[in-house]
Parts: C-alpha cells; structure tokens; sequence
C-alpha cells in the first residue's frame, strides 16, 4: 500500500482546495492501513521532498505534523511508525529517480493499492508507471482526493479505461488476495 | 563534493581493515570539505541505506555517531551540517535507483569530488557512472580508502588510465576552478 | 517532433478503430513533418519493438510498408527518411528503458511536439515523462488517434488541465519559436 | 550470453592496438557461441551506436562487414544471426538508457556471460552494471580483450576480487548450469 504525499505543509500554490479534499479522504486511508496492518501487507510513503533534497523524513513529517489546521491534523493520523517505509520522490512519479521499484523488489510485492494526492498528478503518474513496469495496481476513489470532485473522477475513468486500474472504494478491497 | 558511506556503523563482514583506513582518510575529507565551504561549493553525502529503505537520514547518521570506537570517531568529525544535501543510495552506485544525477542537474554541478570509501566498490563505480553522464571527476588519492592499501592504488590507477579521473591528492585541487 | 507508433502491422486485438482514426491524422502528421524539415526541426520516430528485442528499425519498417490497406497507407506516406532518428521503445513510455532523453539532450532540445497513437497510452505516457523530465510539451489534437474521438478528448483535456500541455490543432503552432 | 562491440568500423582514435587483440578473441567468442547455441543460451549482441542514434542494427553490423582487414573478419564471422538479440547503447554501459535490463528479465534470465571489446571500458561497466542488479556474471578471459594485455589482465583482476566475477578461460565454463 501506497500513501503519496499526504505529508505536506500545503504550501503550494492554490492548495486550499486540495487539503480539503484530502482531510476527507484520510480516514478512509487510516482505515486502510490498519487492514493492510492487519494481514501484513506493508505500508510505503511515497513523497515529496518539496525541493530539499536530504532524505530527511523526519524533518518531512515533524513539519506537517507541527502545523495547524487540517494539514496537521492529516499528518498526525496518517503518520508513519517505525515499521512503514519511506520514499522521497523529487517529481512527480514515485518511480522516477527513486529506489522505489528496487524497493518493491525487494519486499516481493507485485501489487499495488495506491492512495493520497493529487490524483491527476502523482497519484496517476505513479499509477501508469507502475503498470508499465507490469505491477497490478487498485487506485480506491475513496482513498485519493484532487483540487474537485470533477477532476478527480475524470482522472479516475481515465485510469480504468485507459490502464485497467480498478477504482472500486477502499471497503471493497479484499485484501488477503494480496499477500 | 560527494562523501560517500562515511556514516556506518561498519558492521558488514571484515569491516575491521576498511574501518582502519576510513579513519586515516577522514582528516583529508574533513579539511577538504572546508576548502568547499569556503569557495562555496555543495557538498552531497552519498551513503547507503543499509537495508532500511526509510529515506532517514537522521537515524543513519546518529548510529554512526553514537558508536564507540573510530567509527564514531569519523562520523562525529564529518556529520553533515544543516546545509548539506544527503542521498540515501539502495546499491553501490550513487546514481543507481536515486535521485542523485537530479540533484546535481538541479545544483547546476558538472564537476564531482569523490571521496570516501570504498574506493573500488561504491568510489568506483559511483565514479564510472558519473564519467558516463558526461560529469568531470576528480578522486583525490588521499580521500579515498580500500581494505588495503594497494586495492586501492590499483582501483585509482584503474579509474586514471581508462577513464582520465585526476587522483591528484586533495592539496593539489584548485577549488576555485569548480565554481 | 516524435511521430509514436505509426509504423505498425496493426495486428494486436481490437486494432481496427485505432487503425482507422490513425489513417485519418497521417495527413494532418506528414504536413507537420514538411513544417519541421523546412525549418531544422528534428524528427524522431518512437516506435514500439512489437516484442522483438532486435534494434531492427528496417525491419519494423519494411514489415509496416509492406502490409495491405490503410496501415501500409501510412506507413509509407510517413516512412523515416535517412536523416530522421529512430527509437525503438519496448513499453508504452518512448523514455523507459531507451536512450530517447539522452538523444534529445544530445540534439540540444527543450520542447517536444508529440504525435501519433494512442493518445490514451504511448502518447499520454510520453507525455507527461516528458513534462517530469521538464521538456515543454505540445499534443496537437489533429496529430494524435484513439480508439474513439471520446477518449481522445478526454485524454486530451486531462493532458491539458493537468500539464498545461497546449493541444491546439497543429495549423496553428509557431515553429520557428521551437528552433 | 552478451557479445558487446564486436560489430564496428574501429575508426575511433588509436583502434589499431585494441583491434588487433580483438581479432585474437573473436574464435573464442564464435566457439562459445555455438556451444551456447547448442543448449539454448540466448545470444545477445550489445553494440555502440556510434553516434548515429537509429536504432539500425543492419546498418552497424552491415557497414561492419564490408569494410577489409580484421575487423571486417570479425563481422563476417560473428554477425548476428536472425534468432540473436540485438541493443544498442548511446554509452559505455550496456544497461544505461537501453532496453538490456527488460530484455533479460524478459528472457528470465539470471546470470551473464560477457564477452568483446574493450575490458576496461564498455564490458567492466557492462559487468559492475549487471553485479547491481544482482545477475551473477561470467567474464571468460580469453573473451574479452583491451589495447593491451596487461590493461585486461589489471582489468580482470579488479573485477574478480572487487564484485567477485569468474574470469576462468571459456573452455572451463559449464554451460549447462546456465539453462
């Protein structure tokens, strides 16, 4: 399971709508996550590193849990522990310049359930990246958030008819099929 | 600058003798890092993960630092400051499977000091990747170190001769020449 | 200007739509190309490997002009021509796994004109590893092919409101600011 | 089973030497060849593209074979066959911005035997490249060959005690154990 870039200060431009959106989608991805806890299927932040460059996810998630307002309110909840694994990205696509696909290796996964934001942007750029490096991935419409609803639900369709990526909300995932 | 692997906890089989040498070098590295300071050229810590996948780069560096022994020694001497940049590398190469070569397109960098260790491993290779994404390097005698001493000096003669990487010890560079 | 999957024997499931809104954009492309060459701007062929892992440009292109009806149409009103580049992609991005940014760096290039099919996949992937690895992108809408015109704009406005990628039909691109 | 830069004008600066010794290889590689085909090791052909960024492998290897002398001997005895894969790299290593990488694992293929010109350069970067991604790797010395002895021997040293690669005479392999 994937959590892409929900640890922010939401400092970009006209971020607003955005983290509005995503404070209503965290809970579904918390609930998520304790499933994936549940029956072992491990958890990797994929995210920015909003042009710092230091591999400092400490510095990272300290700052978007320090802030007020919703932002911090995400952070707090959806907070990496000790056993999640963490990947800073420098662009968009989590594959792009990283060690994630090394990292999946790795961990033998072969599957994919991408949640976070912005789901035309990295959501959808590490979805397609994803699939043309022969992963399965879910993408659940209740676990990634856009600027609108609109935007969100285009990208959506794009990725289902384009790629195959079910889009089925998160309770519908059955998971023990993953591990 | 890159410093490459100097924070470790050098617990991989036969560490001893690399361990003994790292620490000979680790003056040179440190005084030629405020020769870097000074003319304002970055430096970048290119150190492994060490299986951990977490991007974190604190924890890396305050286990180094938190041993007894030489090890803590070289990771108290050369910590990298707040200024520094850090890339977490998953295999030798600093540019395999990270976002190194963005890095340094992004700090406009054509040319590279390489020091650290080890010189015929993750120097060398690090090196050869660099010289093929058309970078200038530099791999100062002085700042480098293998488990013995003539690994290393083949290691250097091999990296002069087929590649044309200046060995030159570190006094010998003429920093403002890099700006 | 990429010209992306054009060549092709158009034998994989379900090919005949695409194939036909293909033959209807080749004219639309081969005037575009006559733009570029009368102004130095650089074609280069993107083209899928069908699965052959040969390096086989000619091949690739014999196969596609040799075929009956409206795919050996196109193949020959759109055949590389000896100055032309030619890259042979073997997934649906023309940057995994292909020297195609190191050709483009070497060619000195920040901005992309991309055309071909399908809009949905080889060209939208492209795309946007485009606009991640900073080239500016234009997607002329009468220069690209779906299965249905639908999923063209669909695609299309996506690319747009996501990329900002211009997709303004290609009578009315200014090439000589490409140059 | 990789043959790299064998199929070549050698009209780069100062090829005399490196031809020379190249001629004096290629019954060794033409030898293993058959004994690879013999027990269905694929044979994959992993070539410069000489600047000419075309993908077209019949011109390399066709310009190849008409030249006189040794190196057209070379291209006329170990041309490319129609079952025979064939990459071309913009660069010294073979898995740098080439499809190699996909092709292997296409090919379910785990371990190397690298063979061709030069040692120090295209096939010890080829080699440490292959170590990184974990392919076990076989580099025959009898296989490979520099402009002079002594550069392959060092070569060949480095690669055997720093990434652990077997550099026995080809005659020694057991090529069942591959299948």
């Amino acid at each position: 399971m994937l959590i892409i870039d929900m640890m922010s200060e939401w400092r970009f431009p006209s971020s607003e709508p955005l983290l509005r959106h995503a404070a209503r989608i965290a809970p579904a991805i918390e609930a998520l996550r304790a499933r994936c806890d549940a029956v072992g299927v491990p958890v990797v932040y994929v995210n920015d590193n909003h042009g710092r460059w230091r591999s400092d996810l400490r510095k990272v998630v300290q700052d978007a849990c320090a802030q007020e307002g919703p932002g911090g309110d995400i952070a707090r909840s959806l907070a990496p522990r000790e056993r999640d694994y963490f990947v800073l990205k420098p662009k968009h696509s989590g594959f792009y310049a990283t060690p994630l696909e090394l990292l999946l290796r790795h961990l033998h996964v072969g599957q994919l359930i991408l949640t976070g934001v912005s789901t035309e942007h990295c959501v959808s750029m590490t979805a397609t990246d994803a699939c043309m490096r022969d992963f399965k991935v879910w993408c659940p419409a209740d676990g990634v958030a856009s600027h609108t609803p609109a935007l969100r639900d285009r990208t959506l369709t794009q990725l289902q008819e384009s790629l195959c990526i079910c889009t089925d909300p998160s309770p519908s995932l059955r998971l023990p099929e993953l591990v």
